[in-house]
């Protein structure tokens, strides 16, 4: 049992105007309490040691109040899109213009562009208006209307362009970097006194954002990568020894290499970065590769970027480099071509002919437009995320806990990053989906 | 507050046998322990008003067990897929075939074709059997190996069929009839005292069945009917005073036309069966209609099947029918036609042209093959449904309740039909998608 | 060897501006020579038989020519789409636009709404501008951008419309209908001496338009085709006796229902309207498809819109009725409905069940987007639109014959419909493909 | 005008069995008079220069006979496919077997494994059987079931094999090389005396065959591409300064790379093999590319591999090599590669930051099953050399020219590449699409 995490939400103050949707014509009567608190624990159990119903963490859910903060009338919003493409961009800057627009009535929204750079004047990069018009077919493409950018920004600057523009309501659509940005931007906010709420809409391919079961993006991202299995199975296949091989995203979690895995069972290996395997020795990868085409004549392996790290890193024919990209990301030394080149040499050294496929699909799958089921979620995040910012919450992000959005503090969110875990049910079906046995030495 | 519904579980007997899954290479160490119970309320106050953790109704979740009831070397399962296609269908054979051969090592797996007549010697049809090589590369196409078919069969055929063949684990798919049908299937293995655990998966395109957040194939069919969506926008946008009709599926439940108005929305009418409306009158559809295209040129509906079947029955024009089905069901009298006739008629009386473009895209809908998010859905519940029989589980069908698997008394279960709730998010994200108003008279 | 058809070129007068395109960037030194001919026939003792090189048929290729009539500076250009939807539409009208524009620097083009309504004041559909930005991303969807509408209107009020507006190039984009009325236009305007040129684009989705090889959208038409019979051979086979039947296009020629079948052969049975059949005796359609059915338990019916008209006409059931729509077209009684209903009833005497499922997805196939290889044929279509009308051409259409873009005079075009000739290699493959006998009397 | 090709096709013997096609159920009529020719030029004045009809080069058009050669039911056919995967091989499989079958009677055919290899006992890989059950659905899965390999292997002994194993018909599926290796076995097999037909279906992805006017996969394949360069356009736009680069497969042969940019002409360069294009200098690509993004903020790439081979050479930094891989083909130097590290290194010096995102979906191309439009072109194709092949017609291919079907001599298909003309309609259409000048000094 870890210590409880921390749920509660910082407003910037006491919600006195009636919400607009009160009076809309669909007779809306299903605001959400204020005191309404949903259980973090499923398991009655789990409750009961935490404490009981009165002692468990609880998290404030998501949704529309009775009574906002802001006056509509007199609002300015902003949105920015940070970090690299993910599939529901687009549906979500939509969401959030028709949401501020129809259900409350801002009519002023500015989307800043090419991230946090849209922010700093040096750049050079006009501020956009955002309308219904202009946001009316958007979701039918991918990538970002906004465009996007890597890298954090001067957090003075970027408060003090908030503060020229009047902007009261500011949405973040980004990963990690994007919410540390975020929660320095609440904090010279609050230094500042300003009257301006700071909500994140979490944008993770890799979903590996922490107390959010699925992040937008996700099932359109491995419903894509199935495309690249196929492939390389069809590859594999089609020539004597043939070894697909196929890089997908997952920088810390390999979210995406399971439930493409699963989505697709024709995988033979799926290499992530929370569980740890060996090249060499006789139970290693490269030794129950070779087993494998003995038996099949062919195979398909999965990996996902951040696997087997510290293979590429020991080796000395790589450069190993520990650098970070512009948005502090740690860069990674690429597992994919590694892998590729550590198998050619491998059974090239073994006098075993084999064909290697390698697939890198990666700009492919995450600059499609939104599956259907995510741009429905993506929908709804954003309606939610706009009845967050108008009650005057701030310093929050839009999560989704058992089956409900729910507010959940940024700093919370950041402060634990969700991976497969090797004990759990989704590991345990992807290694009954590929029959791949622990590849450790011992 | 409602009654707590039932979540009790029937076993067979005792779990003597250790699972063979505790000695497999995997290691796993992720049994569910026999005592855990989720949860069925969400929110902290209501668990409360329920009589707090002690007495709130909590469902058991699903998962592999310790120790098990069946010896697997001596079982025999049977499947069977009943009523209407589904995405997932073969999905869910292939997930229960490989976890019943891989995970427990049962090998004898008969699938019965055609529904309940797979039961019934009259119809002669054979049962087949299913290996890991019959089912591998299944759940690349839609539809169903195993067939189907609606409508009842004599519960003593089947279960004097189950028993001569030595069956002890029985698989049904199949929505509320077939649901009622395995309840008496167990009544009368009941009767008989004979051996053998009835697991059902429910299958509900329409994705009504009452306990489960989501059901299998649902998330393929709403992605599908976007299509439609799609196609009546461009043909509306084509022609003067263009009117798409699209009707969906949905009998007593608009959750498929809820979600793929939401998931694309070019939709300015959604006709479900939960919210009454009315034709004639200067706030009915009609006249709503007519000023959509007085200010917009065209117009998009769409409408589930089992909208409005108190004004095809009320009209003249229509023969009215109650008949049933084979299944059971009341069969519904075709809105979708209705609507594309009254409007035709009530513009043409009223001398303004109109061009209406009816789709009915149910066909194409239900016999594609499972998306992959429907694909990964789908190998999770079959193997819960195998984890939950060979513990000699039985009179259950395997939910999916606030992001867990989970064992549902199928009387429960069918007890209650999930429907759109006019008062909630879902509906009123709709009509804040589509921006139609009540069409009601007064 | 039927009388050689007319490929006279009809021109407004002398070429004798030079081509802007003789200067361009790209250097073109491809100019088509003016005399250059293609041979209509390809076999050479067909040539011979008509009457050798000098007197054989020729046809007059596409393309951009050294000199031009009209002076792009001074000339206005329209665009019009009439009749129903095809893919495709919104690439032809973008291919003129961008090849007017930046080809020759013409840059007052209109497009004209809701088809030969757009023409005539009293419609009130106001004229728009194209340009290289509002017709930047219409090709990635369906429809027409300036939409389309049926019927015939008064020619001289065309022509009225366009003398008013100084057009001197009209684009005309549609079916057998609209070229008549091209050609009429031509007419009149030959009548009043006025110096407008009249190019049409040959619209046809069911691919029967005499003297070219294949028109646009119809390749992306029997691609989307497939689908459906994809979903019908699902559903045959997963109900007992299940029989699958989907009505495509194709008024009074097969080609959409032989090529579907061609590239997804789980057909049994293709009924086109060139090759007739009877229902009943021993040979009909109905008792051939109760063997199939008993052999097999499920079937695939394939059956164009114009097949057995005969048959619908003949029976006393259904009214019978032969009138025209707004473009001239007979109205066909509807043979999908007709053939479900007699099956269904032919069975249910015979005491044997089925189970029909009818598909009828002519809207989802017409209105989505050109398909890739459409795309470049719209594109390549459209240049050579507006090489012919540039250099005052005109009553012509432009085809593709034998890998060559050609002029067509429209005159010629619409005195013949190609159709599915049943002695050719393509009636022979479909019979191949189904194994279908003949199914008449005798 | 270059010398006339030699299209004499050459044959086993004098055909004197009747084709069992006369009497088939279809009462086929329309078979190939063994006298027809099809001209081999299209413009009535080439004829003329050429020597008029009686001089002017001719082909036969392929299709079935009255009278055939082998007879069917003593008749053993072989398959066999080569070289990297195209889309359509399982189509062309399938359509042999079952055009051998059911249009002839012929019931035994192997399919030879693994490319030549299958041939050479020291493989150890056996022949399968193809019959109408083992090939009915392979169709609708990419890459091949017979398997492939790259290189040759001794013909002596792939005849010995043949002879070994009684076939009298060899379909040769694969490009260039394979088709060379084909007509060594058609050499050794007169040598030998032996009654063995040989016929090719030539497979080049880059659709760079002579005398065919499109090969099988090369729709499907561009068809694919456009989903890269949608990709590369969205991630252009979606950062500061994007550049996206797509490597296109075409060795020799731009056609993939022009085709995908006509479907989707989001393309600001397209570099291909048969126009260079320097790299520096004022006119040069990367200064081009730097006014490009200095206008617009992004900029797509599309690049075939062939492209600029002299440049990757004259660079110090790579490797430069001239190796040949099995098939014989030369070894590209990776151009995609090093444009990427190119532009990356020249921007970076120029002190102007750029985000490259380099695409390279080759196997995700070449492995798709094939397009309907390809469907049915490999059904065609495939019926087309079954009649080839049992009237004993051998060392030819079949061609597409012009809108039939046609014999092809494997030495003159060989002896002439086809490759994008820069003075061609093709090229003019890209250019105009791209707006890219000429990229070279001068």
């Amino acid at each position: 049992m870890t210590s409880a995490p921390d749920f509660t939400i910082r407003t910037l103050g006491k919600c006195t105007l009636e919400s607009p949707m009160s009076q809309d014509r669909s007779q809306v009567t299903n605001f959400i309490d204020d005191d309404a608190r949903l259980l973090f624990d499923s398991y009655a159990n789990v409750v009961e040691e935490r404490g009981g119903l009165e002692q468990a963490p609880k998290i404030e859910p998501a949704g529309p109040r009775r009574n906002i903060y802001f006056d509509p009338s007199k609002s300015r919003a902003a949105v920015v899109t940070c970090g690299g493409l993910c599939p529901g961009l687009n549906n979500v800057i939509r969401g959030i213009t028709l949401g501020l627009h129809y259900l409350y009535g801002v009519k002023k929204i500015y989307g800043f562009q090419y991230g946090y750079e849209g922010f700093i004047a040096k750049y050079g990069h006009e501020a956009v208006n955002l309308t219904p018009e202009t946001v009316d077919s958007i979701h039918e493409t991918g990538g970002t209307i906004l465009s996007s950018s890597r890298g954090e920004q001067p957090t003075e600057e970027i408060v003090d362009c908030l503060d020229r523009m009047d902007v009261n309501m500011l949405f973040t659509i980004g990963g990690d970097g994007t919410m540390r940005g975020a929660l320095d931007v609440t904090k010279e906010i609050e230094r500042r006194e300003l009257n301006i709420s700071v909500v994140g809409i979490p944008k993770t391919i890799d979903n590996d954002i922490g107390f959010t079961d699925v992040s937008f993006g996700f099932q359109t991202a491995y419903t894509e990568a199935v495309e690249a299995i196929r492939s390389a199975h069809t590859e594999a296949k089609g020539a004597p020894n043939g070894v697909g091989v196929v890089k997908l995203m997952g920088r810390l979690s390999g979210f995406i290499a399971c439930y493409a895995t699963l989505a697709l069972p024709d995988v033979n290996f799926v290499l992530i970065p929370e569980v740890p395997f060996d090249l060499e020795g006789k139970n290693g990868f490269l030794e129950t590769l070779r087993k494998r085409l003995e038996r099949r004549g062919h195979a398909v392996v999965v990996v996902a970027e951040g696997a087997g790290q510290d293979l590429v890193a020991s080796t000395g024919k790589t450069t190993v480099f520990r650098k970070t990209d512009a948005s502090g990301n740690i860069k990674l030394k690429d597992i994919g071509v590694f892998l590729r080149e550590t198998i050619a040499a491998w059974f090239r050294e073994k006098g075993i002919p084999v064909n290697i496929k390698y697939i890198d699909p990666s700009y492919l799958i995450r600059s499609v437009p939104a599956s259907p089921v995510d741009s429905v979620f993506c929908g709804q995040l954003a309606r939610n995320a706009v009845h967050a910012a108008i009650t005057g919450r701030t310093e929050l992000l839009i999560g989704f806990w058992k089956n409900h959005f729910a507010h959940i503090p940024i700093q919370t969110a950041i402060s634990m990053r969700k991976t497969v875990d090797p004990g759990s049910d989704l590991w345990r079906s992807v290694i009954e989906t590929t029959g791949q046995p622990k590849m450790v030495h011992g």
